[in-house]
């Protein structure tokens, strides 16, 4: 490939420097360590979802946290009917928003004022944008914010089921706040979330249900409280892709949040799915890899490929080496993987795909999606909003 | 601060998008989470390496690959009488090559054919390259790659002292290569690397001297068999932060690769000084922290702030609140960290500086260090050659 060859999006930007690869080139010439997506995995299982949510008849703001891209964003919407994206950070909402997706969750607290304007800002931009809101006085700034930039903000409670993190833990708080939300200009009284991302990872679908159930009781009494006090919420938004299933047959969720079934990734691989089989071989397909060399093989029974902590999250364990059972992955360094191959049969340069433990925060240390369907690169997509953790 | 005080260099980045701060500003105002250095800490550590490294005449090409940047490795030489830069990655080197960083090795075996002839151009940069060998086949492929392009690449031959990573095993492995890189067109036979990474962490001196008295022999051993091969190493290449006073003392070493020392981490500071104290409190300064804001507290006995796994990295454990026993950070997922705070001391917005457990990985996650003296902004560095794994 020459020069002049480099599609116009690509103009200037050096293979192996800025890019890993370019469209139309064989898989073997892609430079490693990157992110791959099989496209036709990656389709399948948006498509899926997306019969899913129609089926149930749910909304869908997919999580954007997870693949940061725009583009795959514009795929789900295309493919899969979502709704429109969550985000976990303003800088990051911005970045969908300026790619002209219109509708936003940021499904978090902003707190921080220089935050609170940048988000009260982005109407402009030609979004419909939300909030989470867990404390009174947040309301307030949230409102003046609007108002000074004359612009309305979506604004949910987040209520805390069970994980402990954000959110508020009674119903009697959840109504004092949308209360406060709704008889304040600016703000628009959406409803609540209520996401619980520990029980997401939890092995069987039988104790998935059992932390769900505790989920949906506390939902439940605080869309109680909230109709009696006249704040019937309109939206009720969570599930993730471990949970998303219970969301669904709840009866008082209208929202879907799932943001890891498109890629899928090690951690959620190992979890089990209603029929007893693995999450990743029937339910969801891998569509995510880190593709990795051999680049030293030294000692006759181990390898070392070149994706190490830089290119991997390894908080939910090391990576999977996919469709390989004659070599495992045992020790990650800084831009080194150590592989035992007990027979000797990895060669130097040979590709192998990784499966990662954790999705978002591996695509969060890359700057490219490199899309692949037969062999062939097919497309280059931006890890858009990577590092925009503002 | 308005659009026309921008600095040049910054002109049209938006804080709290682009970037977290300008030069100038205060503290305070710094959007979150971010890297922060503290100046008078980096440059203290700085030049007690140089000093360290004058007075046990020492060469030291400072591990580039630990901060990744063009600006702290020229603080390095100004203030530290650094060499050169070590890197693990092509990509990463031609980075600091175009940075006008001129002495370089590549701490690393580079066996693939466009990585290859990425690193036989780079001395057309102006930099001296050197690199790693610990294959026969290497070196034919790494002479032609620079015989094509007219160039000289220095080589190492790398020795594998106990980490079963990369490296040969054995002496006669060893004069083999030495002797083919010696005899090879377009390569400069410049001797070994030997650096053991496991060991830098090990708690005690005792421990970190007893696995070096093993890196020592197997060392000395390869010395005498190239020596006696007519092949004795001009450059002995290895010794971190954790190790660097054994290398020093060793009376074979001629050459340092430390780079955690200048920033240090919460993994380091757990380890033990020659005098039984920690050895982020005397040795050595924390000089790198994740400025982190508090952005919910809706539980009286738990906060949560904005600095979460794609703000760091915890291969090496979890944050350490710095300067700070009244609050801990126990809990870390995608964006948020969970912190105890049994007195609810803390309050929203407050900033906290988190010791990150790995400084290596961390600092690749972002895009700039925030420098910082006295309470005030006084200069931004990008992370320049961050995401350069190929």
């Amino acid at each position: 490939m020459t020069a002049d060859d480099i599609p116009a999006p690509f103009a200037g930007l050096e293979v192996g420097f800025d890019l890993p690869a370019l469209p139309g080139m064989d898989i073997s010439q892609v430079q490693t360590p990157c992110l791959v997506l099989d496209l036709d995995a990656l389709e399948r299982n948006i498509r899926k979802m997306g019969d899913f949510k129609l089926a149930h008849g749910m909304r869908h703001r997919a999580h954007g946290k997870m693949h940061k891209s725009v583009d795959v964003l514009k795929l789900q919407q295309r493919l899969g009917g979502v709704d429109g994206v969550c985000c976990q950070k303003v800088s990051e909402a911005e970045v969908f928003a300026r790619g002209g997706i219109t509708d936003i969750l940021v499904s978090n607290q902003v707190r921080d004022p220089a935050k609170i304007d940048r988000l009260a800002r982005m109407p402009k931009l030609g979004a419909d944008v939300s909030v989470c809101i867990d404390a009174l006085s947040n309301v307030a700034d949230l409102s003046e914010a609007a108002t000074r930039h004359g612009t309305t903000l979506g604004a949910l409670v987040e209520i805390d089921c069970g994980a402990r993190r954000c959110g508020v833990e009674t119903p009697a708080e959840a109504v004092e706040i949308a209360r406060a939300i709704a008889a304040t200009p600016g703000l628009r009284y959406e409803g609540i979330q209520a996401y619980q991302g520990e029980m997401q990872h939890l092995p069987t679908p039988a104790e998935r249900q059992a932390a769900f159930d505790i989920v949906l009781a506390q939902v439940r009494r605080t869309i109680a409280a909230l109709t009696e006090a006249g704040l019937a919420p309109e939206t009720v938004t969570g599930g993730g892709t471990g949970s998303y299933r219970f969301e669904a047959a709840s009866g008082v969720y209208t929202e879907l949040q799932c943001g890891s079934y498109a890629f899928m990734d090690a951690d959620y691989g190992r979890i089990l799915d209603d029929t007893g089989g693995r999450f990743d071989q029937g339910e969801w397909d891998n569509a995510l890899f880190i593709l990795t060399s051999i680049m030293s093989h030294a000692k006759p029974d181990r390898a070392v490929c070149d994706a190490g902590l830089k290119a991997q999250a390894v908080d939910s364990g090391l990576p999977v080496v996919h469709g390989r059972t004659d070599v495992t992955y045992i020790h990650c360094s800084d831009e080194h993987g150590v592989l035992t191959d007990p027979g000797g049969v990895l060669k130097i340069n040979e590709r192998l795909r990784l499966i990662p433990g954790h999705c978002d925060p591996t695509c969060n240390l890359h700057d490219w999606y490199v899309g692949v369907r037969d062999g062939k690169v097919e497309t280059l997509w931006p890890v858009s909003a990577r590092g925009k953790g503002y």
